[in-house]
């Protein structure tokens, strides 16, 4: 059974194009990697009800996963848990546990500077107000926690939007969920590139490759334009161990190279890549 | 009035983390210039039925445009005209102007190589199948045409996926569209710069400063860390001409930098800028 995930960016930043949405593209690559389909990724404002709607529509589409990231952090425009609160219509309320984490990052910080302990503020309890019944999970470089929540059929994880510490959150405390989770699928993928072909005359041979070989999922990439053909074909197989991935996505690549150079293509190689 | 617009990207690549999304950031960009407000990106599958979800979401929300990119090309998991006409409920029937484009296109690589006219094959013609009452718009600098129909509340234009494409056919036909449709209105930026200062200490100045001038929207960026705090403060304000919106834009910034030198944080002035 494959695993799915939904993605949320929230941040008024990526819907101006201030932004590159780097953070979709590395949970993504992430969650590729351990088997795991990521569905569709959805970017929404700075907005509560924006936010929540989003939820709300992804927790009817019934994921086994949904990340978001962006929207924890202190400021009035850090929206996400007052979106997540009201999507599953819980109260949020100050949670000891997260309260405690943003504590000793203020108490260690302020002991670095050598200054008195960093008074609590409302904008710092904020980082620790979370939906009913949802777990702060430790931000090992920033402040604000992230969150965990499991609901009916989906675990809903929230992250903040500063990439490092995404990141963090996400090595220490996500993987390992996220693997559990998916058992030992894992994503193999190849790309060859195909010169002096067009890609409208490479589509029937692809079709025919990938209805040989229907675990393997093959798409072409036109990086010249049609009349300067250079086409990256990227060759891909999510599979369990034991499966022989890598051979039968080998098959898939030799059967397409080889059909190529029929019709006179040149094929060049590309790496192979997988877990 | 505000203006505004969703964003729908196709790929599979984009959902497996092989490709950043630039071009959700890049038609962001170009749109909020003008003045219009993106609601919301949505990345979705090379799936039809995906597609026309999204879609047929979309529609219920009533934008007043909506750019999809991704998707037109000759290859079976093109599947973007196939997705529109299914949430359209049209029927998809070959478009006697694409037709025209698209020959025009291959005619013109035959004569730039010497060789015979190429045949236009299944995959050739799929370019020019549109859904029933869309219009076909040239594409410069590639071979499948974008896509324009009008529907009750909402514009929709389809763009290719690869970005010169879709920024060619932007440039050439989109843009002229959108301006007429957006009015005056322009959007204006100014980033500053706070070292010194944590983010949430930062928060209520920026809560006072919001009040004290509601037309203008500012969000921190945290960039070093609540313990080595340098933040980018994003100052922007969507106007239309004769409301003096650098006026206003400036005000803010003014009163924000002065508050944040009281309070014993530094200010580096960023670049203003503005339609």
């Amino acid at each position: 059974m494959t695993r799915e995930m939904e993605i949320i960016c929230v941040g008024n930043e990526l819907l101006i194009g201030k932004t590159l949405n780097t953070n979709a593209q590395w949970i993504a690559k992430q969650a590729t990697a351990m088997g795991i389909t990521v569905k569709r990724v959805t970017v929404v404002a700075d907005d509560v009800n924006e936010i929540a709607n989003a939820i709300r529509e992804i927790l009817r589409r019934k994921p086994q996963f949904m990340i978001t990231s962006g929207g924890l952090g202190p400021t009035f425009d850090d929206k996400t848990l007052e979106g997540i609160a009201k999507a599953l219509n819980r109260k949020l309320a100050v949670n000891d546990k997260a309260l405690k984490m943003v504590r000793e990052k203020y108490e260690a910080y302020a002991m670095e500077k050598g200054t008195e302990t960093v008074e609590l503020t409302p904008p710092r309890i904020k980082m620790a107000t979370l939906p009913e019944k949802a777990e702060p999970i430790p931000n090992p470089v920033g402040t604000a926690p992230g969150i965990r929540a499991d609901l009916e059929k989906t675990m809903l994880i929230a992250l903040p939007g500063v990439p490092s510490e995404m990141k963090a959150i996400f090595h220490e405390a996500v993987e390992g969920l996220l693997k559990r989770a998916s058992g030992k699928s894992a994503f193999y993928e190849k790309s060859i590139y195909a010169d002096d072909i067009m890609e409208s005359s490479l589509a029937p041979l692809i079709d025919k490759v990938m209805q040989d070989n229907p675990s393997v999922y093959i798409k072409s990439h036109p990086r010249g334009g049609e009349n300067m053909p250079h086409i990256e074909i990227h060759v891909s197989i999510t599979s369990k161990e034991g499966e022989r991935p890598e051979e039968r996505l080998q098959k898939a690549v030799t059967q397409l190279s080889s059909a190529i150079g029929k019709i006179g293509g040149k094929v060049v190689n590309g790496k192979q890549t997988g877990a």
